[in-house]
């Protein structure tokens, strides 16, 4: 057996798993050690596609995917995910659903659920909602299941909500980890995890937040930085602050780019909308207050207009370590005179980077397929072993 | 094998089942034989999937749905069925397609059937049209087999015309069957099929029509109540009253709800359009007067206004035998203070009746899964034999 | 084993193949053993399909479609093929995605392509765009597997470009080689490529150009007729010209659909939109001049009914060889008194032909499967001989 995969496999024989008929929300609802598995059953998974097998599990079994917001990466992952372990993909368009006409989401969870497996749920638009929605679609099946209407519970992928995109931020952490060589190499190092002006509005949180809610947890130094007024959900902050006390390392929130990058190893620059502005738009679509979110939109778009020059350009890189920081992105990113006039990172810099954050992106559909496996079979780690050792080619 | 399985196979091996290649479209074209068949491999799959048991027959072929009406429950049941046997689903959106070009549908039909085992098709929109372009398909597949355009001939399902809903009634009967321990015991049993107010205009009458055209074959005293103009088509009422005389049941219409109720095992309170407004609506639309139609519709809901009493609450249930009948609905249902101020059912009954709906929804994809066995599979009751025997588990 | 099968697969073993890991863009990118091969593996294909035969070829995999244009067949030909041969579908539809908000095709060419064995592209519209995207979307994949983004380079398969549109030709030529017996029965049969009014604007020139290109490669004699005004790219029609003189064949320009159909063996009317129109299209579309697109497509229907004469009628099919030419269409076909007032084909003369153009059309999927196994298998003619000897049956 290849090496990398009989290490991780011995790593995980020995780690505490309690995922299985599970949800996956929130990164920090999950034991440091399932947040382990998941990046080295990725890792597995990553590992077994490069050679060639087959890790399907599944003979057959759906996959539902409910996208609130447009996607082309995070639908294509959770697409591959889902086909790579076995499972066929159902999209729920609530645009063709009866949900149109009012359903209920207890009644349509339980509707869907009669044979799938997982659902995977994006839902970031409105603060408050997204995560809101998801637990409700995954009490509605818990209750199903107690009471016999379902077979077996499906478990709900957070695909991104308002306040994390745990997909995503596990991604970046098999990136980090696969770049620096693994998760205690992690220790210590500075993250700088930044706002950037972007001319467009509305961006999500989860990133930010997730990003300052998972790495504190490796002992990194986690620098967050933003312009007066683009708070993130205090929260999250409180969690990412207990963090840095348990796992020693450090977090600080600064009010320049250029604070955060100095001796940064990492730079994540990327915009978000302010958590109050959010707020406010959430009570507005609520209300249907059209002038209103409108007035807001202007309003919002003109006070990032402020704050141009948190771009990521060469100057600023230069004060990252050995001026050479791995920049991370969730792409896709507004480049300046690419995408916009005036965007999250200069061209150059984003250039000299784009092979790295394509590598970034490329290991989510490892992890939802590692996150399908951990929630969906009772003893995953014997299904992996038992896959490793079967020798299937995928062709 | 368990102990369902054993004697399920037992009784399907004496069945004379001649669904080999045909369409399924109207229950009352299929012998009761045929019927049963449909029960017993849809209650052997569903144990089957609550053992983790596979039920994939197919190594690979298409299963392609049109839908010409939003459905959520039916797109998921149709969809979870494909896949269960081991189908990939494709689904012709007409708005993508060429149709909107002006293809006959003779020459879609074949086009689209080189590699298809079934097509799955909801029409219900057009009293006159759903059933006549289902067979329109089935004669166009037909004659490319014939002609050797085809390599098989795929089988037509009806997702729900304009006539019959039969994946629903099936799955109805199979809750039925379910519920009241057997086939058997549901003779004599009174059942109240009966118009229920709703705010909405135009519900098919594929429901109580199906209902009253499959239960009446079940020995069953069926209880048809509407207001007066409320009428189904003619001719499946002739039937109803044929199958009632041949089966020794009884059928019966009434003009209240409180008389369908009164003493009736179950009740299945549910809203549908008149059948001559049906009628009136089709012409107005073949010739697109759409004055026309909003007029149709004002009255139509003017009609509907005067009829709220119509709705299944507590007061009336007390009228049902031991006050406590099964309450039936093909969902959703409109609630009252719930889904709209006033509707099909109170909140209190439609609580108390919520898990039984949704497990009476829950038979559905296995229907559909029997009757792509049934109608694909040369012998299907030995493929079904050989699945439960080889016992592959699903993960 | 089966006759045809072993036939075929003897004269595989001897043919020179060098498509794994390619792209599927333009047949006469293709050696003459590449396109013989193509034929033959799509002939297994069918004949395996008849059998009742599995051919999956894949355990897991992603096969993704991008269309930029309607489609009916080529969507099912693509959905189809894909399941057949056991990769999953997923369609990229532009409106969902991210593209709409500026992503660049390189990233989201990478993107997608994680999990991705095939990617087919349909992208006809615009001149000097369609084949263009094709090789941008190729050489982004080709880079990221080159910067070990990617695991496996993805192929791209020309579901139909502004040049050529190599699944229908290919199908066609399968048809052909059916129809008369053998390839070398083709040497010297008469084609005619006819332009044929429609009532429409804008039609692709990938068929004419394709076939011209492909069948003056089998030593046919191809006739290309059309309209003063109506000339297709004049690099497919030098192309097609050293074809003629290479293969011993011939190919001639003709301006009266008479003069092509007299003595064909083979027709092939068909209306297009002249090259130099869709290139002022191009240039109008590019600068968003809506009034200058207008105008172009109310002058160029003008010049279209100028030539209503040009309809494939009785008389007309008369001066073929022995009045009895194949009709070929890749349909659907404008007919005059059925899809249209007056069209590409008179109304007896399509219905005499009808079959024989749904068979024509039944080839794609086997066309499009043979492509997916000879870019993704190093050793396909291997995996077809593996496949046919296990003998595992689709059901």
């Amino acid at each position: 057996m290849n090496a990398t995969l009989q290490t991780n496999l011995e790593i995980l024989k020995k780690l505490q798993i309690g995922t299985y008929n599970k949800d996956f929300l929130l990164t920090w609802e999950h034991s440091d050690d399932e947040i382990k598995a998941v990046l080295l059953v990725a890792e597995c998974l990553s590992e077994m596609h490069k050679l060639g097998l087959s890790y399907r599990a599944f003979d057959t079994g759906l996959a539902i995917s409910i996208f609130r917001d447009k996607s082309t990466r995070t639908r294509f992952s959770f697409a591959s995910a889902a086909n790579a372990v076995g499972l066929g993909l159902s999209d729920l368009d609530e645009e063709k659903s009866q949900i149109a006409h009012g359903e209920t989401v207890r009644e349509t969870a339980n509707m869907i659920s009669f044979l799938t497996e997982v659902i995977g749920i994006r839902d970031d638009i409105f603060l408050g909602e997204g995560n809101r929605y998801m637990r409700e679609v995954g009490a509605a099946v818990e209750d199903g299941f107690k009471k016999n209407v379902l077979h077996q519970r499906p478990s709900i992928i957070n695909l991104q909500c308002d306040i994390d995109h745990p997909t995503q931020t596990l991604a970046d952490l098999v990136h980090l980890k696969t770049y620096f060589g693994g998760l205690e190499k992690l220790r210590g190092k500075k993250i700088a995890m930044t706002w950037a002006y972007s001319p467009s509005y509305g961006k999500p949180l989860s990133v930010p937040q997730g990003i300052i809610g998972l790495m504190t947890r490796m002992g990194m130094k986690v620098s967050l930085a933003y312009p007066k007024g683009y708070e993130l959900i205090p929260e999250v902050v409180e969690l990412a602050k207990k963090n840095a006390a348990k796992y020693q390392g450090s977090f600080e929130i600064v009010d320049t780019m250029e604070a955060a990058f100095t001796g940064a190893d990492i730079v994540y620059p990327k915009s978000w909308a302010p958590y109050q502005v959010m707020q406010r738009r959430t009570a507005l679509l609520q209300k249907g207050d059209k002038p209103g979110l409108s007035a807001l939109e202007k309003e919002c778009l003109a006070n990032n207009a402020q704050h141009q020059a948190w771009e990521c350009d060469d100057a600023k890189m230069k004060l990252t370590a050995n001026g050479n920081a791995l920049y991370m992105h969730c792409l896709p990113a507004d480049i300046s005179d690419v995408s916009c006039a005036r965007g999250e990172v200069s061209k150059t810099v984003f250039d000299h980077a784009r092979i790295e954050t394509y590598k970034q992106a490329g290991f989510k559909p490892f992890v939802i397929s590692a996150l399908i496996l951990l929630t969906r079979l009772q003893n995953p780690v014997a299904k992996l072993d038992e896959m490793i050792r079967r020798n299937v080619m995928r062709k």
